[in-house]
Formats: C-alpha cells, structure tokens, sequence
C-alpha cells in the first residue's frame, strides 16, 4: 500500500476531540501569537491558540475581534489569572473552542473554561503540574520539555517526559512539545502515544508571527547550541515568576553576563531594568529572542500554512515508511 | 497488511552496518557494562559493547575472556586514551566488530580503529564534537542528549539534537541516545531519521548488569524527575574531567549538599573524598547511581534479552501502527 503523503491527513483522538484537520497546536506565544498567525494556523487545519499570556484584556479584545471568522482558541499564564480575570472572561464569552492554560494551578479555572464548552488544554513540565491538570479535569495535556523555547521547566526532557505522561494520561489525549520543528518530530511524538504537538518556535518564524525583521533573521541565524534556559529576563524585566520556571532564549550579551550569577542580577535588578527598558525592541543583545532547541531544522520564515503543510506532508512520509522498517 | 510484532525484526541501515538483528546498542557503561551484560544484548540480537571507561586492561582483558564466544565490542571514554592505550589495543587484538568512542576527540584514534577492522562509532553531544567526529571518519554517529544517563554534556536535548545530527551526518547512520527505555522510543527515534537507540538506563535495570541489588532497587524506585546532572561526582572521586562535561545521577544527600555550590565541591575536596571512599560501595546516599530520563519507564529488572525483546515488539506494534494514522 503506497500513500500520496502530500494528500495524507494524520487522523488522532486529538484531531476528533478538538475537531481539527491536523495534530498541530500554535503555542500560545504571549503577544506573538497574535489574530493573524493563530487564524492562519486554524485555517491551515490546525489548532491556533492566541498567546493571552499576561492576561492583558484589551490585547485581546482587539486579536479577538481580529481573528472573527477563524476558529482559535487562546492560551494564558495561569498564575496571573487569578489577578487578571477579565481576559479569560473575554474568551469564553466569545466561545473559543479551546483554552490552554500554563504555568501553575490549572484547578481554580477549570470548571468556568469548560462550563462555557471550551477544551481545557493544561500544559505541563512536572510530576506535581501533572496531578493538577488531571485533577482539574483537563480535556488534554500538553508536556512540554525543556527542550522548549519561551517559559517552562527546566526539570524534564520531551523524550522521556512524553511516554510517561502517556502512561499516566489514561484516555486523555497527550500532545508533545520541545524541540520539535518539523515532520520528523510530529512523526517522532506520535511514536511516543502522543497525539500531535504543540510548536512555537517553528510558528515564530513564519510570515504572520507578530515579530520584527531582527527577530526572525535572529532566529534563522541561530541554532539550538544558541540557546539557553535562564531567570535573567524575568528578573530584569519583570513580572517576577513562581520558582523553578525559567525560559530558553537565544543566548546574548545580557544572559552571558549574569547566567552564573542570579544573586547579582537580583542585587542589579534596577539599573538593569532601566537599561532594558532604555533599548530597542528588536536590540537582542538585552532583549529575550525567545527560541527552543527545534532551532536547528529553522532555516527560513515562511507562511504559516506553508510550515503546517510541510510538516503534514513529512510526517506522513515517515509514517508511511514505518512499515518498511518491519521485515 | 498486519505485521506480528512478535516476530517482526526492524532493519534499518545500522543493522546492516554492524552486522545486527535489533538496532540497539548497550551504552559501554563503565565497569557496569560487564562481558555478561555485553554478551547478552549481543546473544538477543543487539550490539553488546563493553564499558571499558578509563581504560584498565586488566578489567578489559578478563572481561574480553568472559565474552568469549559472543559478538561484542567496546567503548572509552576518548580522553583517557592517549594515557591508557593498552585495553584499546587489547580490543583491538581481540578483533571486536567496533569500537565507541565517548567524550573527547577521536581523531587520533580512528585509523588504528579502522585498520583493525572495527566500525568507529562516536559519540557526540555539540557542534564542535560532530565536526570532530565526521571528520574521524565514524561509521556511526551516536546522538546523546542531556536526557541520558551517566556521563556527558548539559548542552542538548535528545529530541532536538536526533534530527539535526541526522541532516549533518549525510550518510552515516545516526544512532539516538537519551531518555529512551522501551519500545516506544526505539519507534520514535527511527522518525526522527535515527537507525538505531543507545541505551543505558534500562539496561543497567537488568539481571546481567554488574549491578548491586541497592542499585538495581534505587532505579526501580526513582523516576526521571529524581535525576540531575552535575559534576559532583567527577570533582569528589576523580578523576578530573574537561569542561563542559557533567553526569545524570539520581540526586542523594551529596548532590543536594554541593548542586549550587561548585566552588565549595572544589574547596573541600579532599575531605569529601575521603568521605565518599570509605562509604559502602552501596551506598547511594554518598555514591553516584547513574540514570537517566527514561527513568520512569523503568519498573523492574529483567533479563536483557527480554528487554530487547519486549522493546523490539513494542516498537514494531508502534510502526505497524504508524500507517494506521494516516487517512
């Protein structure tokens, strides 16, 4: 049996539950996965969740009513909620199909998020985030190595963290993410019971990612070796995150200087804040060029629907091959 | 087209190459990977390689004696060579079917090797040691990320490191190694164009392992989230390694004392020393229990063969299942 892997579909339980062509989700990039690169991830067939982040509810009012006409879902920093409500009031009221939350207790908004019929989508890094999620009801589960570009862990691999949470998961479906850029990652995270996967730093560098030309040359440039999980930018810039959450960047002048020193970037926090904010939004020598170890596989920004096609089309190319590999 | 897992075989371009019916090689886990281990993942149709480590050939030259009869080779730790030559000539007089060589440059080694009639395989963890390695003229290239076990580097991660060693390495068979334990990941790391896994975690799980029962209940009980990499070990018994490198243990009272303190280690070396060389070779509160992030799927101790066999099974019912994905 030969397939035509470019007009293959990769059919799993989270294409049916979230009602999705393909097993690709947009991580929620906060600010960067804006209306234009979530509508342009749905409409390619996959999952494109607006990056609330910090929960800023004219943000999203305005990518909301931006997005009208495609179906994205949105993702918000968990531990924020709690203060800023109103934007995850804003998206249930406009019944988006799915809400991921990341980064702390998922529980005290569970019941809301799927009351108002949304998928609660809970990403998590640890054990402990692991009984959270499965004790607030989540409807999937997002593990996400630190491997991963942006905020995370840096506790646990997406190679090992993947089939163990399948095997804790039961029927709820897993969706892999970290260090995975293309086909043969999706092909990859399926082979461990996942079923399908989150990307942002592949979604980062395509034409509709709300990101500056340096931003996008700086993530072509780079390669995973580049990259590093560090505090520094949550120290520097604020606001101050929980313990034990950090975020991989692509190393530069500011990580160099104070990776091996967290005490003194917290003594400095002020005279570093002030230059911070004194510089350029797309001077990456201070600023965050968020960016995870699927960097190797980026070698140019292309449209979003380009990037999902071209992993479909790849992955489904492996997939079929799998059984070649059996004699 | 259905495929009985149970007697499937999966032949990939590394099985030709080493002359193997399963693509998994026992990491040479110094010591650890004994002749009775080694010959049983060779006996079960995997490549059995010795852990000759820092080079003794006394241990090398009665563990070669030990498994005579069965098809196994030989790794070392690259940057002990140059002092301890005689266990790699030792291999070599032996006639082993290959050779691998782990942290260091293998370069002045490799025609010796070759000559010999043994297949090189390196093993590689950044930039600057793939450069090295291709430039050797490896047979095979040994991707291992910093989800892996025992000694290597904090750089990357296996799930982003696997694809992008694969593009660079043209056609040289990449072999994947870090956080992979069971079927699963053997069919993972065949989509990510590896052909072939490394293991040493589930096999140090094992009946044939030089393993003490402490040890072997210590795997059993810890999970992935338990283990952390730092050079404790290195600076505490010796002997020195370079830069840059460090070890997966699962984290005890020593680890826990020193992990933020890596000037303190240093400072009171000696006594730390004295304190770990008169604690019970068990005793893991003091010693170094090596293990990796495939860690969790650990759950008890089998012979290997069974444990290539249930992997091998495994990962066929995953590839027969692949083309089942696609609609």
């Amino acid at each position: 049996m030969t397939t035509d892997p470019a007009a293959a579909t990769i059919t799993t339980p989270l294409t049916a539950l979230a009602g999705i062509r393909h097993p690709i989700l947009l991580a929620p990039m906060d600010g960067t996965a804006c209306a234009r690169l979530a509508a342009a991830v749905s409409d390619a067939g996959g999952l494109g969740l607006l990056g609330g982040g910090y929960a800023d509810p004219a943000w999203m009012e305005q990518e909301l009513a931006a997005a009208e006409g495609s179906r994205v879902g949105a993702g918000f920093i968990t531990f924020v909620l709690a203060e800023r409500p109103r934007a995850l009031g804003l998206v249930l009221e406009a019944k988006v199909p799915a809400v991921q939350l990341s980064f702390g207790d998922p529980r005290p908004f569970a019941e809301e998020i799927k009351a108002a019929g949304a998928l609660l989508i809970c990403q998590v890094q640890t054990d402990v985030e692991i009984d959270r999620a499965l004790e607030a009801g989540a409807d999937v589960l997002v593990a996400q190595g630190r491997d991963a570009g942006g905020h995370g862990r840096p506790d646990r691999g997406t190679m090992g963290l993947v089939p163990s949470l399948v095997d804790r998961a039961g029927d709820i479906p897993v969706v892999a993410a970290g260090g995975i850029s293309d086909g043969r990652g999706l092909a990859a995270a399926l082979m461990l019971g996942a079923t399908g996967v989150s990307m942002g730093t592949r979604f980062l560098a395509s034409v509709e990612a709300q990101s500056s030309p340096a931003e996008a040359a700086g993530l072509v440039a780079a390669g995973a070796e580049d990259t590093r999980r560090t505090p520094v930018f949550d120290v520097v810039r604020g606001p101050a995150w929980p313990d034990g959450y950090d975020g991989r960047v692509v190393t530069n002048q500011l990580v160099q200087r104070w990776e091996d020193d967290p005490a003194g970037v917290r003594d400095q926090r002020t005279e570093l804040k002030a230059t911070y904010d004194a510089s350029a939004p797309d001077d990456f020598t201070n600023r965050a060029l968020w960016a995870g170890e699927g960097l190797d596989l980026v070698t140019s920004i292309d449209p979003a629907a380009a990037i999902v096609e071209r992993m479909v089309a790849s992955a489904a190319a492996q997939l079929t091959r799998a059984g070649d590999l059996l004699r």
